[in-house]
């Protein structure tokens, strides 16, 4: 690894080592596109409507109950609702820090909420309005449901946010005595506990990061290595639910619940860069491969189970019960950002491209006022429409809801839509790296202080060509790398550089180095085709079916497609004709050949297992089959929708009859 | 329907009319067989294990620490920890009952748990362990999670049972005691309210039955006016939870939690018959249709959710997430038990019979003193050896756990045993009708008090053949009806009748109207040969597979038999190939074509998704599969299992480029 220089840039996240130099927001822009427009509506309309729900339902007004000596008289919604302000304050530094326009809009409103986050603050530091207070439970008395060192967490990422994006203000320095207190209390001869959501860790880094105090990362790395030896009681789910089950170095994949499960790993990996424990940072590596390989979907969305928000076994991975929730997509892109940083590898950023465009992008409604809590990739139901006035359930309908009793998503999506521009490139001593593809302008300097600024020019993900133009540069020769996408297996993608020279390019990375000129031109050209999609047959609950991937995006089907009011659930697709872009559109929807299935809409009565020597029954009306990205999916009102598509049943053969197979026989019945 | 006349016969569910009059357990004994072996090990261990379990875990203690008034200082188990011990006490008065030895000892401890049941009910009648006694919260104050009325319920079928099976004893004095205290609380001026967890209605119902009290029946049949228009506050997972979201008698399927859905239209339809109410009826029939057709899984198991313990939107019965509870398993029987009573329609049966061989007799392990919560069917993980000495979670090993934190399971199990002989027989004013198969013994009366007596004699469900002696007989004719399982279709049965006549009998009912001689017999032979099953293509979860079913057993592959430590997820089955039994067993094991596939066990690393285009690599060797009855796996160690085997992968084509497919462009993004 190497060592990062220090520099005053807006860096959401800030490693002193690590092969790749993350850029600030004060380095990178995105101007337009894909991500432009959804940062736009994250700017006025997301962060907007949780700064109005969480004063609707009462949460900010916590913070003034406890000031005012009257919390016990009925503090509102969970434990953890804290935290979403702190989570909105983060979003609305990194937002104003990039702002064109209302970043000072932002300010205010930061400021009027540190005021009444600071009002609760107790003198020692300690700041909680579940806990500790009179009429309430002592502090610290649930550590495995409390969340009280959680919301710290995300307290101390809005004082680093903070700190960076605006300088340090008093979001910084109540979030500076909160750890402090922290420190003072869960340090050594302190509680030896550790929170039942971890989140803490990767915050206390970052503030280590921030200040330089080494007691932050110690902290950090104190409770990264309590956690694992039973450190907290146990409870329905199992130790494994907050990970406590394993030692984060001893652990072999990703498990328990989610969120928890990855917030933890990015601390891990914060930890182990920080104190060069490369013996940890390789645990985290081979959880990841194991998570990736054997509990994601398709989406990149993780975690399957409803009851305990958790990562299933191995390979279960039903779409109509995935979960995957918006805040594991959030803490995927976090833990594969973490990683990408410390080992240059580009599958990292493959993963967070496939989970930013497609978990991440589609929680959020059109309008940046309603989301989806999971992630669902088959919806069976169009459900009931979402209260406008009141929380909703996190997975009940077929639309996004305006907010949840547990709204961790909402903010979740607009503190990660926030510090976007800072995934897209990075700088090593041989140069520049780009990692997303969007409309860009970068301005940084590479090692020896030598500027170079680049204009990335791209409609992607609906095209595949990305030019990148040199606006200015060293006169040395410098390498210029770009991620070629692991989903261009197999359909190569072209490298043009200055001099119009074309190469194929595997998936990977890509580089060209030179000296390069102002006005220098280097495009990328990906092939956004769509193409057919299978699973590994121990997805078994997707077996006989296929999937369509454009790009990064994967596709789906939605009732609101179909005609005559037919329904996702009866459309057979025939894979032996390639799916194709609808000519003239904007590249967001593609046709497949298929049929509906008649039969496969009549009305279930009776048993639904039959003999399979009896014929099937099908009655198929030829057609196309509209699909259009996933992401996008449900903004047309409620509606079904499935992402893989079933093929024409297997002819069934009349059985044959063979000889007796002898085996040896075995009791069954005592 | 017809008014059943009263007679003093060991009824656990006695309608005073229906198409059909049930049987006591002094009138139908089981002799041998399969359940035979079932009901000796459910009395010579489940029981004693059950009652061990809970004087152990202080459930028994509770009622004790109530009389003495330290109930405060720490009360064992869950809010509903009561209704075990009554269940218990319900499955030792039905068991003695029919005991050819031990009844006495069954009534000596049915005296002591009594007498410490007795010992915490208040003056009133109330009597609950969790609530209402000082340092609790008060009676009733949380009706949607208390499961006092519950509990109640519980405590009236045990005393019902008690002074059905050996006189109306303490136990049933105490159940009068509260039904009177419900009746008072909850009836006409009193709290207008439900119970969270419906159970009370079916119990009052019979209590009504047994004393002939109308009031019971008016307070079973308010409670299940009530349900359905928020009665109950609301909850995070929705009134639908508890079926407070629907009236009963509007409701077009079973939803919500399955046990609670079960139990109630049990009830709804207890109070249906005994009010006349053929609306009521109805809207039962109905729900049951909807749900089995749409909602229930090949082992007649229901609920796919472990969230809520619910059943899942139609079709929505993945395999390797089935919840598939035992309790609702032998609500599940309880319902169609009732419904078979009143209409006489062989469905019920059918569906009964299925749901006791694949779930009710899967949870219990061979020794009787483990058992499966949860009935999976696909288990990917060995998971953990559960605790021998503390409680399991309930879903999260391949083996069956002695005891749980929530353990309705083993004492449901126990008392659908204990009462296992009253489903075999019914009679009406024709004759005698037989609707499940087991070595057997009836002796009772047909109208006019007509003495009959027949003997069954059958290896069923190993063999096909039922034999039916007649013992006893009238002098003038009657109809000896037999049920044709609704699994025979396409596979003929045939009924001999006492002259030697054949004849082929579809699925219903097939009779033999005569004058019988004792010493005749009729023969009923079932063609219990393997066949494969395939599931509607709407249940998404089991596309591309295929199951085994002989006779009314489902069948599985189980990693014990597999060689070389290979895993079932490899398994590729061939299914133009018939399965076999095994030669020279005893019936209990089926053998298929197939083979495993080596790729399927390679290590998973990589992202588990790829292009269509790609080869599928696959290293199949050739070989017999062993099944074994899915009611028999896990009892030889850790294994994983599968009930729905996959084919061979679809031959992959490759895509053939046409022409693009025209269709309107619709724009995607914003």
């Amino acid at each position: 690894m190497r060592e990062n220089t220090t520099r005053p840039t807006v860096l959401p996240v800030a490693p002193s080592r690590g092969r790749l130099r993350p850029l600030g927001l004060d380095e990178v822009r995105i101007t337009g596109g894909f991500w432009a427009r959804r940062r736009h509506t994250n700017e006025t309309a997301t962060i907007g409507h949780c700064r109005d729900w969480m004063e609707r339902v009462g949460w900010t007004g916590n913070f003034r109950a406890v000031a005012e000596g009257r919390i016990h008289q009925g503090r509102r919604g969970r434990e953890f609702a804290d935290s979403e302000i702190y989570k909105l304050l983060e979003a609305m530094s990194w937002q104003a820090a990039a702002s064109d326009g209302s970043g000072t809009t932002l300010d205010a409103e930061t400021a009027e909420l540190t005021e009444a986050v600071a009002s609760a603050q107790q003198p020692d530091g300690y700041l909680n309005t579940a806990f500790g207070h009179p009429g309430q439970q002592p502090r610290y008395s649930d550590l495995e449901w409390g969340h009280e060192l959680y919301c710290y967490g995300h307290l101390i990422q809005a004082g680093v946010a903070q700190a960076r994006a605006r300088g340090e203000g008093e979001l910084t320095k109540i979030a500076r005595r909160a750890a402090d207190h922290v420190c003072a209390t869960f340090g050594p001869g302190g509680i030896e506990g550790v929170c039942g959501h971890p989140e803490i860790e990767t915050a206390l880094v970052e503030l280590a990061r921030l200040t330089g105090e080494q007691r932050y990362l110690d902290q950090a790395a104190l409770f990264v290595d309590r956690r694992g030896h039973h450190a907290l009681t146990d409870i329905e789910f199992g130790r494994v639910y907050f990970q406590d089950d394993v030692p984060v170095r001893d652990a072999t994949v990703l498990r328990g619940h989610a969120v928890r499960a990855l917030y933890l790993a990015a601390g891990a990996v914060d930890v182990a860069v920080e104190t060069g424990d490369d013996a940890l940072l390789a645990a985290v590596v081979r959880q990841w491969e194991a998570a990736v390989a054997r509990r994601t979907y398709l989406t990149g969305g993780m975690g399957s189970h409803h009851r305990d928000e958790s990562f299933g076994d191995d390979f279960v991975l039903p779409p109509d019960r995935a979960y995957s929730e918006t805040c594991a997509g959030v803490a995927s892109v976090m833990l594969s950002w973490r990683l990408l940083l410390a080992t240059g590898e580009p599958r990292f950023a493959d993963l967070a491209e496939r989970t930013l465009f497609n978990v991440v992008a589609t929680s959020p409604s059109e309008d940046g006022r309603a989301f989806f809590y999971a992630n669902t990739l088959h919806r069976r139901a169009r459900g009931a429409v979402p209260a406008a006035d009141t929380d909703s359930p996190r997975a009940e309908s077929s639309l996004r809801a305006p907010w949840f009793a547990v709204s961790c998503c909402p903010t979740n999506v607009a503190r990660t839509l926030a510090q976007l521009p800072a995934y897209v490139a990075t700088v090593d001593d041989h140069g520049v790296q780009l990692h997303q593809y969007a409309d860009a302008e970068i301005a940084t300097s590479l090692a020896g202080g030598h500027g170079v600024a680049l204009r990335v020019r791209t409609d992607y993900p609906s095209g595949g060509a990305v030019t990148v133009r040199v606006v200015r540069s060293p006169d040395h020769p410098w390498t210029l790398s770009l991620r070629v996408p692991e989903w261009t297996a197999g359909a190569p993608a072209s490298l043009v550089d200055p001099d119009g020279t074309r190469r194929t390019v595997p998936p990977g990375t890509a580089g060209v180095t030179r000296v390069f000129r102002p006005g220098d031109e280097v495009r990328l050209e990906l092939p956004v085709t769509p193409r057919w999609i299978r699973a590994d047959p121990r997805v078994d609950a997707v077996r006989g079916t296929v999937a369509v991937q454009r790009g990064p995006l994967v596709y789906c089907a939605e009732s609101a497609d179909l005609p005559d009011g037919r329904d996702v659930d009866a459309i057979r697709v025939d894979p032996s004709v390639k799916p194709q872009d609808v000519p003239d559109d904007t590249g967001g929807t593609v046709v497949v050949a298929g049929d509906i299935d008649a039969h496969a809409e009549r009305p279930a009565t009776g048993w639904p297992y039959e003999p399979l020597d009896r014929p099937v029954a099908r009655s198929a009306d030829r057609t196309e089959i509209v699909l259009v990205p996933y992401h996008s999916w449900a903004n047309r009102g409620p509606s079904t929708m499935r992402v893989w598509l079933p093929t024409a049943e297997l002819r069934t053969t009349e059985p044959r009859t063979t000889e007796p197979h002898p085996a040896e026989p075995r009791p069954t019945e005592p």
